[in-house]
This record gives C-alpha cells, structure tokens and sequence, in this order.
C-alpha cells in the first residue's frame, strides 16, 4: 500500500469517541480539549527492531498491541488514565500489507480496550521497523504522584510480577522458535508454550499487563507518597525510585520471586532484565494497615519489599550505579 | 556516552521556564497543566535517516534544528503557538558522543528561539539514526483552523517559498559533497555555497522557517477559512486543502516560482518536491481587501495562487491522486 492509502486505511478504523479529542487523524495536528482536565501527563517510548524485537520472534499483531502496552505502564506510574495517543511507524517497504495490517490489528485493539484514541502520527519508509508511541493520560482532579516525594520510612510495595518477561525473552533466545512468528492468537501461543509456566513467560513478555487500575486506586485514595513504573530493571527502578527521593532502600527480606523462574533465569536475570512494567509504590507508614484492610480484590496483590531509610553519610545516591538494561550496551 | 548519562546531560541543559510545563524530563511522564489553553494541538514527524536526510550531507547541529522546524510547520497549519515539545532518538553506539551533542545543541536552540520546551523523550540504540519528534502547540482563545473548512470562491494564498528546498536536495545530491558534513554554522555553510541563490536552496533544505506567525495572525484576526502547510508538495498540498472542503482549486494564473530556480530543477520538480513548509491558506472573498491592507509588514509576504470552485459533477476529488512524496515509494 502507498502511505496515503495506509492513512485512509487507519482512518477508516472504527475508534470509540471521546470527549478529550475534538480532531483525530487527517489534519495537520490532531485538536484536543484540555479543558475538563486537571493535569495531563505524557510519555512517549520506542520499539526498535533488533533492539526492543525481532521480527523472528514475535507477531506482528502482538508488537502492535504490545507498543501501546509497555507506554500505558508510564501512565500507571503517575496515576493516570488513558486519553489518547499518537504512532509514529517506520517500515520497510515490503511490510506494507500483511504486516502493518496485523500490527495495526493488534494495535488498536489496546487502543479500544483501554480507551486512548489513536489521533495521529506519521508513517514513514525505513530499512528496519521503528515504532514510537506518545501516551496522554490526565487526571481529572489532583496532581499525579512523582517518583521523588517519598519519604524516609516510607514501605516500599511491588504491584505485578518481576522476571517473568526476562524468562520469556530468555526461552525464546534459547530456543529461537522462529515458527512462533506466524502465531497470531493468545490460544495458539498458549498450545505452542507447552506447560503454562512457560505460557505466562511468554505473555509477560509479549503482552505486559499495564498496572492502570492499581496506580489510579493507589493515587486517588492518597496512599502512594512516590511511584514509578519496573521498565528497565527492578533494582535499578528501586535505586531510581529511592535515589530521586534522596533516600535509599532497605530490602525488608529477600525479594520473593516465583518460585518457577529458578528454571529458567537467575534471581540476577529476573532482578536486572527489565520489561516487567511493574509498579513500585511508597507508601507512608501509617497508611499501610488501612492499605491493607482496604486494598481492592479485584486488583492486582501487592507486597512489601522494603523501606525506604536516610543514606550513610558517605553514601552516594545515584540511580544509574545500578545494573539494568542501557540501550548504548555498557554495564557497570 | 551510556543511555542515562546522555538523559543526565539533556536534563542539565537551560531550558526556559514554561507555565504549562509542570515537570519535564526526569520521570515517568512529563505533567502539563491544560488549565489556561482554549485548545492543544499536537503533531508528530519523524527524521528516518537514508529516507529524509543523509549524515553524508548533514552536519548533525542542522539535523537538529531542522528536526524541531518541520515539526513548528504543522503547528503554523493550525494558527497555534508552540508549547512543549518531546524527542525520541535513536542512534548507533557510535553517535552517542559529539554526533548526539551536536544534534542536540541544534534541537535545543531551536526548542529556546521558538519557546517549545523539551519535557520528555527515549533514546534507544538501534542501526541507523531516527528522530521523532511530537511538539504541542496551544491556543489561548478559539479554536484551531482546519483544513477541510474552506468555502466555494474563498481565495487560496500562499506564505513562504516553494521549490527552493527541492533544489537544495537536488544540489547535493548532484554535487555529494561530503564535505559539507563538516560544516556547522550557517556562516561557512554560506560560504561554502559560493552563491547567493545557492545558499538560499541549501538553507530552505537545512532550516526551512516555520510560518508560526504568519498562521497565528491570520487565525487570531479571522482571515483563514482553512490551512495546511506545504509539506508533501505545493501540488499534492493544494489538493488536499481543496479535496478536503470538497472543492477544485483553480489557478489565479501560472504560479510563479523564483525565476531563480530555473537553472537548478523543473517547474515540475519544484511543485512536487516537498519539504516546502510554506503556508497554504484559503481567504473568503469579502476579507481580501482587508487582508491587503492590513497584514503586517514584518511578517513574510503572502501571494494569491487562485480560488476554490464547485468541482464538475463527474470528478473525483481525491487528495492522494496528486503527485507528491509518498514514503513508500510509489508515484502515480
């Protein structure tokens, strides 16, 4: 398909209307209504193939759906709600048809699922595909919780799982099951994974659960002092998460991990991998037993891992001492 | 460099205060405050290396600069300021020292002259560079100018220069002088051009004028029915804003480009070539006249090109049937 023949396509998508986007798709800018907002967060994150994936890997329809999935974490982090968003998508010429089809597929069904209209975007030629996705979330009172307002004594609590998504990656580098590129159903993926620990490795990876629910619930309710998303790491988003709150975090005991993950990575893997989308909250102390009494069922569980406590003197407080993924390739 | 000390280096650059801009770089989204805008419009471009430029014949600093300019463009269709800027860039490891200091001292440059500040991004390795850029631009009273809103006999004008960029490209692409990669100011970039005109050609490519204030007065004072920037093309472009609205564009008379580009590229070239980021705006007949008298002296001359007409019964008015740029490399 030509470019502007993929543009009409797009246009043609059926997408739920929303009173934040007053234009979408088709001029110069898209034209949204900030006006019934208290504040509007964005984010914006990239996909690059041979980089975040390989094509040999993975179906297109679920690095579609995937692309708006690890950029709705970033909201989930601030305790935000889907608005909107834009794609940006950079293809070789020869992934026009069958493969922009089945990423845009899966694509907009997050779209419609977590209600954040696609309202723009640009597509463009390249040697490799290059996906970027910029997220609004907005909250409709108070302010978004930062990552760098806990405070000292603050428990620190894990909402998701950690090293699931590296055991996933690590199943597929182990065994590079290219027939896996042309499953395209949860169900099929499912069958092909075998046992079902090995399934939720796989779909940690593929199809990371965006911790929306628990960060808005955890904001609006006034428990979160800080927050932040598990995207590269969880020690280095804890050492990121204490570090811009000037303090430093004390493991409450040794991090419980799934007990299924031993065969497959090390505890170091499952700590340093990344790609979780986890969320780390602090919560203040005198709100953990109201925490605990009035935390939601229907949400994902969360535990406490830690606290967060006043550096030595002689500490130094940087959160990139930590190991965790580096996009240039260097680890300390 | 590593990827967080490249973020720590953005985050230590000046970038100006901006009361909509709560938080910017430096956690897992950026906050804005929507509360004092009428209306946000948003875009987003990306720079595709081999695709929309060469580092063979670019200096990195240019790269930069031109990545915020034609992004300003599409915020100028709209009659909007700019408000906030967010960049992705992704980079060979190789590029992470004074290639991306020099594409960032551009970019930055550009985000202080035009008051877009820089709130957020992702740097990612990957083969080959790639910008994406996503900027908002706002409006304090009123709404935007759209491009499918122009009436029957609503005159067409045109702000800004069309052709010159195409022979820019042109000329380096006859000439590949690579030793223009070396060159970072605009001084010896003229200087290297030997002449006048060929320096004006180089410039409209490298650092092509956004025409925020030329869109902004013609919104803000009532004269623009419609508008679109020239991005794709003067030909493709016209077809649009007219197919848009339902409409023929018909020409005043010949359109007259620069009689110098004669000795550089085809009348035919200079309409199809893109990269213009001139402004196409329609006028209603009534406002002519005092658009005449009372436009501004400062800002850059407009010129009537022709006028929208009824489109004969049996044509088919499809923006995307006019030649122009198309990423995906077919042309009609």
């Amino acid at each position: 398909m030509t470019e502007s023949e993929l543009i009409r396509w797009i246009r043609n998508q059926k997408q739920d209307e929303s009173p934040f986007v007053l234009k979408g798709v088709g001029d110069d800018c898209a034209v949204l209504d900030p006006t019934r907002q208290s504040r509007l967060v964005v984010s914006t994150d990239v996909l690059v193939e041979g980089v975040h994936f390989r094509r040999r890997w993975m179906h297109p329809y679920f690095l579609g759906r995937k692309a708006l999935l690890v950029n709705l974490s970033d909201l989930a982090a601030m305790g935000a709600i889907p608005a909107a968003c834009l794609l940006t998508l950079t293809l070789p010429p020869d992934l026009t048809g069958g493969f922009f089809r089945s990423f845009m597929d899966g694509f907009l069904e997050e779209v419609r699922r977590w209600k954040a209209p696609l309202v723009g975007g640009d597509l463009s030629g390249g040697s490799s595909v290059h996906v970027g996705v910029t997220i609004w979330g907005h909250l409709e009172t108070g302010e978004p919780v930062y990552r760098s307002t806990a405070a000292e004594g603050d428990a620190v609590v894990l909402v998701g799982d950690v090293g699931l998504s590296a055991a996933g990656l690590n199943l597929l580098k182990r065994e590079d099951p290219t027939e896996v590129a042309a499953i395209r159903t949860e169900k099929d993926l499912a069958a092909w994974a075998g046992d079902s620990f090995r399934w939720r490795c796989l779909k940690a990876h593929f199809l990371p659960t965006p911790q929306i629910q628990a960060g808005d619930w955890l904001r609006r309710n006034g428990f979160a002092s800080a927050m932040i998303d598990v995207s590269d790491g969880l020690r280095i988003d804890l050492q990121r998460l204490s570090g811009d709150s000037r303090l430093r975090f004390e493991p409450g005991s040794r991090i419980r991990l799934d007990p299924g993950l031993a065969a497959h990575i090390s505890e170091e893997a499952a700590l340093t991998g990344g790609e979780d989308y986890a969320l780390l909250a602090t919560i203040p102390g005198d709100r953990l037993e109201r925490l605990r009494t009035g935390y939601p069922a229907h949400l994902p569980e969360w535990r406490r891992i830690g606290s967060l406590r006043q550096p030595d003197a002689d500490e130094v407080l940087r959160a990139d001492q930590a190991d965790g993924f580096d996009h240039f390739g260097r680890r300390r």
